[in-house]
């Protein structure tokens, strides 16, 4: 059966370029791979892998090429040679960086005739290729739109925006997330812990009051973009209180209360701007300013 | 019709007593209330409350008290008088304190012949009475098994064992983590904000990103109960890699970055303690250390 599958090329063979070469593979597309050290190829070429001998010979073989190398500056060691011509390509450049490196990095693949979309990947190597995994894109949609379909191959396939530093901007703001729940986890395991209570007695009430409160969002989200919080709920000066309960008992059973005081320093900044007979989402004037050792 | 239903006394009138109160009353109790500041009772009292003249009064009137003060010790303050006679009487203490007052207290009344439930009520006043308002109770099982009914009229009543402090440490730990999502969704809110993107098109990822990890919380838990974290999904070294990035995004878009800070300030002591190869889990080991300004 002749493939009729849309031919991809991939830059760079970490684990994670890997993955994704295996990913496009095993969906029936024609795959050409390059990396610096050629045996990290050799799973994939014994896969059916082209493994290409030179940069400009693996973007020459598709018109769609990912880039899952170690930083931004790898990227343009890679593609900035005379050589090479990126005229009519289209680049996905799924490096780990800055929403900042990723708008320069557009404008730079511009200036030489490509289509560029940044990306973030969601997930471990091994979860490539399956619906967990979720890989962010920004960019121009026609140009996210027009290879979706073979993109479809790596997992969940979201689009997030024109502007090219949202893939980037997202995937911190997500793991931000997810360090915060472990973190806040841990706290409450530690605390439970002094009296005895095991982490698994613990983490379906963690896990609970989490799902709880992640519905909450949408709607304080509201408070938000209206600029306006009526302490509909509780007014910050009375959680600042119950944040003072939680930094005691840490102190009184013996655990870090680093978290619990960021937690309450943050209230307390609030508070003294004025805040402290409105809602929680009020904070967002504390997040958005600069500050940190 | 005659009144079946177990008498209940509520001391302590405040917002939340008084919607204690009202949750027994509209659930058909004989319910008897005392405050220091009678005119608190009026409405309850016009709803069919008995408003008793003295606390010695109010506990005479019910073998069931629900204490809602503003503290501990204005708790022993009402009830040390030499005219009171708590013997046989169940006090359920839903008074804001630490695991260590709770224990005190329960010695206290267990000194005086008193049956001793502490509780902690996860709620706002006005979701008294519906299962949204979750009521967490610690102490002997046979009381709480033996007021459960009466109990049940103000919401989703929990029980957590037999050590009293329980009800305060699972109270804080979940407002720990009720503060660390809204930290984290404010976070990645302010780094949004900065590209253009409103509050109301992040909250959506971030709902989706809290109750997934959310989910991973029982099998972290079989890690730090068995003391052993192969690093299975990702290694700590590899997860402070991404934290760098995170403080870095958040220094350049020019948000607050102390979050990002302390979440990287952890994981880098786990990483010095030896542990760079484990799983996120092995960060118990900080979060159970006494530390803080």
């Amino acid at each position: 059966m002749e493939n009729t599958e849309t031919p991809v090329t991939v830059i760079g063979l970490g684990l994670m370029g890997q993955a994704l070469a295996g990913a496009f593979l095993k969906a029936g597309h024609p795959t050409t791979v390059w990396n610096r050290t050629t045996s990290k190829a050799d799973r994939l070429v014994a896969e059916g892998a082209r493994l290409a001998p030179t940069v400009a010979d693996a973007l020459a073989a598709s018109s769609l090429a990912i880039l899952c190398v170690t930083d931004y500056p790898a990227v343009y060691e890679l593609l900035d040679g005379s050589e090479i011509d990126l005229a009519g390509t289209t680049l996905i450049n799924l490096t780990s960086g800055s929403s900042a490196q990723a708008r320069e990095a557009a404008r730079w693949a511009g200036q030489r005739g490509a289509h560029y979309l940044d990306g973030a990947i969601m997930a471990i190597p091994p979860a490539i290729g399956t619906a967990e995994a979720v890989i962010l894109h920004s960019g121009p949609q026609p140009d996210f739109d027009a290879h979706k379909p073979t993109l479809d191959a790596l997992g969940t396939v979201t689009y997030l925006g024109a502007d090219h530093g949202l893939a980037s901007l997202y995937d911190v703001a997500g793991l931000a997330m997810m360090w915060s729940v472990l973190n806040a986890w841990l706290q409450g395991t530690a605390l439970l812990r002094t009296a005895g209570v095991d982490a698994a007695t613990y983490a379906p009430f963690a896990r609970q009051i989490a799902a709880g409160v992640a519905e909450w969002l949408p709607g304080y989200a509201e408070q938000i973009d209206s600029g306006s919080f009526p302490a509909e709920v509780s007014a910050l000066e009375t959680d600042a209180r119950a944040m003072a309960h939680l930094i005691e008992e840490s102190e009184a059973v013996g655990v870090n209360a680093e978290l619990p005081q960021l937690i309450k320093a943050m209230a307390d900044r609030a508070i003294a701007a004025g805040h402290g007979g409105e809602q929680y989402p009020v904070l967002i004037e504390e997040f958005g300013k600069p500050r940190g050792a």
